[in-house]
């Protein structure tokens, strides 16, 4: 940690904040500058380190406290090097293969999910997603079957093999969910709710983590963090498009996102094209992207019959428009070293 | 609703749209455009209307399909013009008068809580804020004291008479909130946490709804609608700061939100300069800039010593600072025909 | 367009738009709607749609105006449905096959250039890029070498036979650039910078327009139909990143506008990976994206010694680094359906 | 300037760092981290600064380069304390008193202008805006009458006595428009246009720059560093909205750059509420906020007949509409200790 005193800082404030680092255990050391003085905290700063940066902030005389390193410890490449691989009943999130999960935004009925969960397992699919508990903005909209759509997912693992990905509300939820559930989705506008954090942590099943629409991939990692903190290390990043001011989409998908998780952590990334857009003309283009740049998988939305979803009709591909990209994804994998 | 089509629309494919129109129980008006087809669709969408503009987006050959009004209704000034007062026990929130929460961000314990809650009562604060359950980024920094904060924020209540404003997180720990709190605040990173909105529309209390730093204000409006559909009409808007680009200070405070909402909503605005600057020094500008815009009252942040505040002391101001800003902002909400 | 009233709108506002639309020459239509008017505008309104819109935004009991249609008409894919293929020099941008430009950020020395337009070419670039007027945030930073540089630029595409890429900043250097250049680079600070968009739709070379940082897509095609409305139909978009919250790189590539903008436009749509991530490690998966989304070209930016640059080292890729990526494009082409 | 290793950063590399910053002739200072090495860079940087930190980042095993101070100098409070007072031809601007600059946002023909004009000096503007050369997003929009309307704006100053604020967009017409105008604007699309500023940095006028849409407060702040490092030290800040994800209003005013920039700066700013919200029902909430936050003043579109505006009518207040809001703002300067 650094600690940047202001140009007029007077002596008296540069000797309080040494004053400070002193008394908290730690060692301070002023670098001979000219301009300003620069104060660095030698010294285990460790999981105090949050705290201490604004701590130090509030002093007098401050201008700037820089931490140096990440806030993150156990999400970091540093502290684990390999990439880590989650396994999903036998699906690997993170190796050399990619791994797709396909299918309705909702769960609306017995029928239409196991038609779609059949038509995605037959273009290739490893995953079924379905959402039972709806995040929608309007209370007018539909919400999700809740339980029963949880026991339709079930029914659709055991007909095709395919894991299911599921997404999970509240911590009230979570054992219910985690009953019929392989993979625990966190969704993007819980993404820094952290008592459920907390409680998907405490849990074993993988947690697949959206980022939140507004937050930056440190506070994503800060929120993987939570998760792993708590015990589960089996945490999957999925970016899902941000708020900018473009408006030709519904979100900008944040291409960047890939490589620099990547380089920052050992988790596997999955991008979601379907919220990343919001459109349907677009998910093949975002697909194909998101894997070239390195992405472990992708979330994609199929419904069989998009005219009549229930949620999210306009960004979900029909079964034959999503074989079709798998085979396209297929090539890109290929063409990048990677399989299937 | 006016559903656009296509300029390459078929014949067949705007068939389709007046047969699906008409098969909800609604009746298709095309307009006699003629570079591409504009259908208006007449009858009472109601509550509907949030599912039928995907609905409707999904058909083959549909551009665009614009809703014309808002998807909020109870939060709406075209179903309740007048304004709402909101009374926190006798503190009234949305009328003539400016009505300032103020206090630490987090309790630490009951000394510093009890003087800064003294201070605020004597510079004429009219609440007294500070939290119990903190959402912080880190799961490594304080978290908060607790059902133990919770009653060191009713004893301060007990000894300045001052409401207490504080946030809840999660769905379990509503009741015993409420059991402590006069206002139940939600906090910016669960303004779109859905059974939590649900919950707290289920109670009594009066709720501040606070903006999510990724949300448009129509979000923001429709999340005071999950809490008013439940029965709980007493719903406090809080603007603090919003996700961009810059970086000069830690949120950007969306001064333009004052205008739009209380244009919008009979809902009360509040804001709170102290997250959307993120820097005691921006405060008080900013908070005169608020009362200025219109706002109904503001959340400040005073710690009566900010060097040792365990979370946001350097946006925390100090209650001499408060106090002279409690005088400025008198004089503001006075040249603007308002009283504190 | 469409005309939306205000719910309370009065019948003698309603009447006072009708009047205005048909003293202008156009048709008024009124949607019978229950809850409010919708008026639609019946005849051509070409050219005056930009003003109009504006114009009827100002009357009284006007909610909004939507305009349906875009705003550009050159640029669009409905006014020339096919590809535009921009051909440079024998190079052709917009067809099957990827072009690649690649060089130095900067112009330093001749030695500098050559070696680096050697290097490119030998990896398989189809054209050198290179700055001689340089566009920097500070004052104080290296400015460009002027025509010295484009004497350089001049002489490594007669030794290498690259046609050139470069920047021109004011109306006042277009004829001296366009003596140089093969293409003439607007940057993204220029964008709307419409006497130069001007000049440049003057002249008969192709140009290569970046998107501004904080522009729309909309935005960009407006500047595009500027060119086109002058003459000159040659214009090739570029994505180079735009400006959001996240700061872990330098700008956010917005991947979507790759399809968006080929589904908007006939004009190709290049990506220039080295600004929009401002990190020589990130540009190679960015690339590859961008190819994978469907872009007609990348602008890379390759420095044979990047620690010594005078600008942009941090992004630009080494030589050998630039070979590797090639290799890689190529099969990303391929497993497409394109070629290099 | 302080260097950041990465943590794997080899000893031989640390060493290149340390005998480039004296090869460069200044003197390289190690932290003794223990997690990883941290340099301090001794000696003065001054105007390489900018070069410096791009040159060190791309060294090997440099993980980021921190330039502690800010990059401009002469714009910097540091360097001057007190506030700067522009004088424009009488008129005070950045001294105690609020200067408002108002007229329409186009000149239209004599008529127009010439009203509008008296009419707000009778509201008791101090200066009168009006565009001759108009910048707009279409080419087939009102561009503006050219030198046609500077010899309007000068026989309105020459009627009123009021200054005249005007746009220039081009190198070429900065000497036209100096001619005629005794405050030269640089508006949001060419705040980054460097040959411009450099331009009007090397003539006497006043210079009133605005903030580009998706340009930060340090990037206001070079940019006028390019005016004065011209020798012309007569800049005015504008601050006048930002892109943002919220599309509820045109732009979104960014009040915290008010405090920010009256903090690093001795430059005076203003505000122009017309564009920053483009809605004329908001101008007056936001000029309030932007007065109470310490902004010198405002440039306020007023227009005699919003409705038949060439541009921007929707954002222009009417003339009985500014006169209400010159009421107000002299209350809220009142209550701030300032006068009109």
């Amino acid at each position: 940690m650094i600690i940047i005193m202001q140009t007029q800082a007077t002596p008296e404030q540069i000797q309080a904040v040494e004053d400070e680092i002193q008394r908290i255990g730690l060692r301070p050391f002023i670098n001979p500058g000219v301009e300003r003085k620069v104060i660095a905290v030698l010294g285990a700063l460790d999981a105090r380190k949050a705290d201490l940066v604004e701590h130090f902030h509030s002093f007098p005389g401050v201008e700037r406290v820089d931490l140096i390193s990440h806030l993150w410890k156990l999400a970091s490449r540093e502290y684990h090097p390999a990439d880590t691989v989650v396994d999903v009943a036998g699906v690997k999130i993170g190796g050399n293969r990619i791994a797709i999960a396909a299918g309705p935004c909702s769960v609306e009925s017995e029928a239409q999910t196991l038609e779609v969960a059949h038509r995605v397992k037959e273009a290739g699919a490893h995953m079924l997603r379905g959402g039972a508990f709806k995040p929608r903005t309007s209370p007018y909209a539909f919400q999700g079957l809740g339980e029963e759509g949880l026991k339709i997912l079930a029914k659709a693992r055991e007909e095709t093999g395919l894991p299911v990905v599921t997404e999970v509300m509240d911590t009230h939820d979570v054992n219910l969910v985690a009953r019929y559930a392989d993979v625990l989705q966190i969704g993007t506008r819980n993404m820094q709710n952290y008592p459920l954090l907390k409680r998907v942590g405490a849990i074993k099943h993988p947690v697949l983590l959206k980022r939140g629409l507004g937050c930056k991939l440190r506070d994503l990692l800060m929120s993987a963090e939570y998760i792993i903190a708590e015990g589960n290390h089996r945490v999957i990043l999925c970016e899902r498009g941000i708020t900018t001011f473009e408006d030709s989409t519904r979100h900008t998908t944040d291409i960047n996102a890939v490589p620099v998780l990547k380089h920052w952590t050992h988790l596997p990334v999955i991008v979601d094209p379907s919220h990343a857009t919001g459109d349907s003309k677009y998910v093949g283009a975002v697909s194909k992207a998101a894997v070239a740049a390195g992405a472990d998988g992708l979330l994609v939305e199929v419904h069989n019959d998009p005219q009549h979803a229930l949620s999210d009709g306009p960004q979900s591909l029909r079964p034959e428009e999503f074989k079709t990209l798998m085979e396209q994804i297929a090539r890109i994998a290929q063409a990048i070293g990677r399989a299937m």
